[in-house]
């Protein structure tokens, strides 16, 4: 690997090129806090450091892993001494913004954050928003087609990219960086690197959609008295908000209790003794008639019997009061860890059954175990979260097949967001079919013959 | 062929193989009346007659050419004496409905009108919308990635599919019948297949995203003094009806003087002596609000100087009027034949600037030309139709390198959502750089590597 670092010191700079310390004092996954184990890690300053890099790599068969912000949670930034990490963080400028077209034009490393702030000097919003807003970054969210808490209104990353360039395994750059809303002149290959974490292609640049800022944002929480509140209250407020709805949030009561009463973190503005809460919200420009729409759907759910209880935030800070509770990761890992979280999505109507089963199964195999649950439930997404006394590989793979093994029957995914990566890999039978993870195998193989892109994240080649 | 097509009536039944005038009666293209060449017809009754007779296709390298409902733009349909349609028109069910998950799943060959008619019954909206919604099939839709006059609102095609069944070019099924909106198991492959004409495997089942049916739709005609009111509208209603915008059509003068005043075919519910004209939708829950909200963004446009004249349609009748203006098709070739038509996109602000230039290049050298413009403004798509006096190949091939060739620097498209077929395919490159159509081909091949589906559609393989 010496001579080849040599050659890319000479397209890079050789202050771009980190070894020793500086790779090991790198953590590749923010809730283990493991240290990065690549040989070197080399950080190209453009697209063309990177095609001339990938070009070398491609010469000397060797295998690369791409680091955006790591802020993933199923092992996708994980480099073994064999690899070269190549890390897009100084390909971090925003190249262009287009106020009339509602277009930003970005590099890959920049954070999602900066470019939400972007957007909003110009008046315009950026509609992808999740709790790493500060730290992922763009190409991160393209690779792995991001969701978080907005999709309901505004649809997953892959909805937000309107162009993209790529460098492949080869160092051939493809720039498809279209800035129209609708391009059908041949076949969407951006679709190809969206979504597939970083096996197609290294995302370098994107033209990303803007939409529309909404001045008015309400937020309310609501208190459920069964699941078919929660459910009605969905399809109710999908018909009485129509395109107003931005947030359906639900937090079961053994999420919502755990980080308000039992825990003391936060103060619960309803009390924790109902089974499901909701936060909702409504984006609109005129706040009046926004609030006036928000407030008499919520009354209506009330007369209907879909809600028991709810509170509208009056202020930012109640606003923050309520997403609290719902955003207390460090709550949870505090008070349940050693724990496994998961990322499933299945079917709405069987939501309140799989998770009954769920905890009675860890209860069965153990007494003490602790299930919690949350999630983007308007999008069909669950976040779950087991706790049951330790973490050993052994144990987590018993709580894995009691979380995976009844989606594959209800249809649902064992990743709603958060991709494959290592994490996932074994179980991606349960949510894709022989004939799928073949075709899968065909494009990996068309596009990255050797198998030097992300190596076997998703999927392994030979099987 | 003849001992394949014994082989494939052993399949489908021997009524499902047509032959001969059953052949020549069938129009492949509805603007021309073009009928089909193709040396046999052969309807499969569901997936796994497709599979087979597809089986028996490749082993016997019989490139075959699929039929949807036949009301595209770009040649997609035709075939030559040695290549086999595949017609869908058989496969037209609707499988199931779940009002719940707000899905629908159906059969290929099902009319888009039927789907929405059913959706609607389930008081549910299926979102795609277009003037050829009777004849044209959901798999066609899907394989030309459709778009129509609710984009801007609800997104086009690919937008709608949840999941989808294809049969590949050997004849193996890939069932991708995901029902989640979020699942990032793996990559996308439906993606593959939407927009990619048939190409890479025929759809043959898809489920289908459902959204909540909007009770009140309320319809403006506009008249605008310049394309900075036009563009500056358009920005207006986007902040002022938020996610309420369900449609912004525009019609140049040329398009409407022609279809009211000069034709006699429709009453001008605006006079027409204004350069520019936009159809307005607001779609909501609450009727009485949606119309306020509406008359108050016109209003309001009206005093910042953006628009001329209004008129908000206070029944069927009068909204039915103002879109037979911008659908009049008919009234367009009966007025301009011969004619050629075109399916652009380009950004919004070089618009004015692109259709003068239009005007001017068509009448230096006809001087009797005729241009005329309307379309999608909001999704920065415009259809052009050219009328010169003559509709000879050569005079095509002068007056397409005048529409598209300005496009190229403007970053536009020379398809919209009309896509490619055989039509467009000598001007990809104006639209695609060479790295992307390189990157096409490896799909193709990789996918299709006898070159067996709609060959030479979208892109030649070998060039």
């Amino acid at each position: 690997m010496q001579a080849l670092l040599t050659d890319i010191a000479a397209v890079v700079g050789s202050g771009n090129v980190l070894t020793g310390d500086d790779v090991t004092q790198r953590r590749v996954d923010w809730m283990s806090g493991a240290s990065c184990h690549a040989g070197a890690i080399v950080r190209p300053g453009n697209t063309d450091e990177l095609a001339a890099v990938m070009r070398l790599c491609h010469a000397a068969r060797q295998p690369v892993v791409t680091h955006g912000g790591l802020t993933g949670l199923v092992h996708g930034g994980e480099a073994a001494p064999d690899e070269l990490v190549i890390s897009l963080e100084r390909m971090n400028a925003i190249e262009s913004v287009d106020p009339i077209g509602s277009t930003l034009t970005v590099q890959a490393g920049t954070p999602l954050q900066k470019v939400q702030e972007i957007a909003a000097e110009h008046d315009l919003l950026f509609a992808l928003d999740l709790g790493a807003r500060g730290s992922c970054t763009i190409g991160g969210n393209i690779a792995t087609n991001a969701g978080g808490v907005r999709v309901i209104r505004y649809g997953m990353m892959r909805q937000q990219v309107l162009g993209l360039e790529a460098v492949l395994a080869d160092g051939s750059v493809v720039s498809s960086l279209n800035r129209m809303l609708k391009n059908n002149a041949g076949y969407d290959l951006k679709q190809l690197f969206i979504g597939s974490e970083g096996t197609l292609g290294i995302v370098t640049r994107a033209v990303l959609r803007l939409h529309p800022r909404m001045s008015s944002e309400r937020t309310a929480l609501v208190a459920c008295p069964d699941f078919a509140g929660v459910s009605g209250l969905l399809a109710h407020l999908g018909r009485e908000l129509g395109g107003s709805l931005g947030t359906f949030e639900v937090m079961w009561r053994n999420h919502y209790a755990l980080l308000t009463e039992e825990s003391g973190r936060n103060t619960p503005p309803l009390p924790p003794h109902w089974p499901y809460y909701a936060i909702v919200e409504s984006l609109g420009n005129d706040d009046a008639a926004n609030t006036a729409q928000l407030s008499a759907a919520l009354e209506s759910a009330l007369e209907a019997g879909l809600i028991e209880d709810a509170v509208l935030a009056q202020s930012d800070t109640q606003r923050q009061g309520i997403w609290n509770i719902r955003e207390d990761i460090e709550g949870l890992i505090q008070h349940l860890a050693p724990l496994f979280t998961f990322d499933v999505s299945l079917p709405i109507p069987d939501m309140p059954g799989y998770a009954a089963e769920l905890e009675r199964a860890v209860q069965q195999r153990w007494p003490q175990g602790r299930i919690v649950v949350f999630g983007h439930l308007g999008d069909g997404n669950l976040h779950v979260s087991v706790s049951v006394g330790d973490d050993e590989p052994a144990t987590r793979r018993t709580v894995e097949r009691i979380v995976y093994e009844p989606l594959a029957e209800l249809g649902g995914s064992v990743s709603a967001e958060h991709g494959i990566g290592l994490e996932k890999r074994d179980y991606l039978t349960l949510s894709r079919t022989p004939e799928e993870l073949a075709l899968m195998r065909t494009l990996k193989r068309a596009l990255d013959p050797l198998n030097l892109l992300n190596r076997d994240k998703v999927l392994a080649l030979e099987e």
